[in-house]
């Protein structure tokens, strides 16, 4: 229950051309089940930032099994998790992690994806996801 | 006046007990009066992204002797000690570290636990913190 | 193919036993396939600094799936790997980190102890490991 | 004179197929001509311990535009860079790492390899490196 490389390179490519089609440019993580980086790619000219974003959104989906947008909601200020984002070397609390999941719909790792607004960023993680089970 | 580490295997045997009655899958950390790690264990399919937050829990309820959940109303924007999550590494400013006492009320250690709601982390606990007095 | 936190109690509870047994104070860290802490145990009296290089012997016997002590052959001035002690956080490279295999012999994770000698510390993993497995 | 995206997908691919047909389980890490992450793929069942190692051998490479083999040669103790391993987060200092040139020979990225033996991390490397100039 851990994903391939095969599988990880499939997302990154797919990914990378539902950006390339909506002109925007990212970095594209995916990491397994473990939260460890499983493979990686920049798209030139996107956001040097975007690197450490986009493996922290991927990291942060798979440690709590959760979109990182919806983690947001509750790490505001008042939140009921307000300064998780202190813990794990540091969390990204806003759209654009999604964990992966297998035709069985079990979590097999998560993808980050860093440089476009969160919506476009949220919209490529999808994408990248659902190429695996499509 | 430390925290043995039969007390403290004590703790989470009760704590996990208590996770598992509750069918709620967490991570729990005991540290001792020194605020280091004594005891800690990762119970099967619970998040990653919790033995990090399990282990803060605990080392932040005894850096300042409290419940870490009454930390947390203390360091919303505008609160007295805004930012202090900054300090040590990064504290945990939720629910779900408690100090632990002895039978005397000393204070000689302290529990975190992360997986759950934060009210069903805080109920555990609180059950494992009171194993070693009743 | 991941170590259970039955497994890693049972662990931990015999390298213990074997511990006391010998008189050796001792940290003993269980990690799971991951690298990612499962378990862990300090003896009261034992070494602080002990703590750390229990779980990054467990750690660095996983990344490299290999006795740490092995490891430490290949890491000195000259070796073909030294130096590799400064990845990954900072590694272990003596002995008292040992994989642990289930029956089958699949590492499933890995254990590391630290407070005594370092022949004492590795007696008392290997100990712990082959407590599944008996 | 910066490596693109599709050049380092290019060369990971390469490498990791040159990886497949010698048998070889390797982390495979590109970086660009500001030695950041580029593109990154870790090959199932490859050690976790070489995340870290390929990226930081990619990037020691660029660092220093040097094989991370020839670095090695001048850190050991009495070298006349001894201990420069300590500086930018960390060194690799053995074979596994080198500069990526385009056709006009100018360094514009570095791959590494780390999983293998020392001598097939640094002919993966090698192979990959040449991907885009064959």
């Amino acid at each position: 229950n851990d994903i391939t490389h095969e599988e990880a390179l499939k997302i990154i490519l797919e990914a990378k051309k539902e950006a390339e089609e909506t002109d925007v440019l990212v970095n594209i993580a995916v990491v397994d089940a473990g939260a460890n980086l499983k493979a990686f790619i920049r798209m030139d000219e996107s956001f040097l930032g975007s690197i450490d974003v986009a493996i922290k959104k991927a990291k942060t989906a798979r440690y709590f099994n959760i979109d990182t947008g919806k983690l947001g909601e509750l790490t505001q200020p008042g939140g009921i998790i307000y300064n998780i984002e202190h813990s794990n070397g540091g969390l990204i609390t806003f759209p654009g992690g999604i964990p992966i999941k297998n035709k069985e719909g079990k979590i097999i790792g998560a993808i980050g994806v860093s440089g476009g607004t969160i919506e476009q960023d949220r919209a490529i993680a999808i994408t990248g996801a659902k190429a695996i089970i499509d």
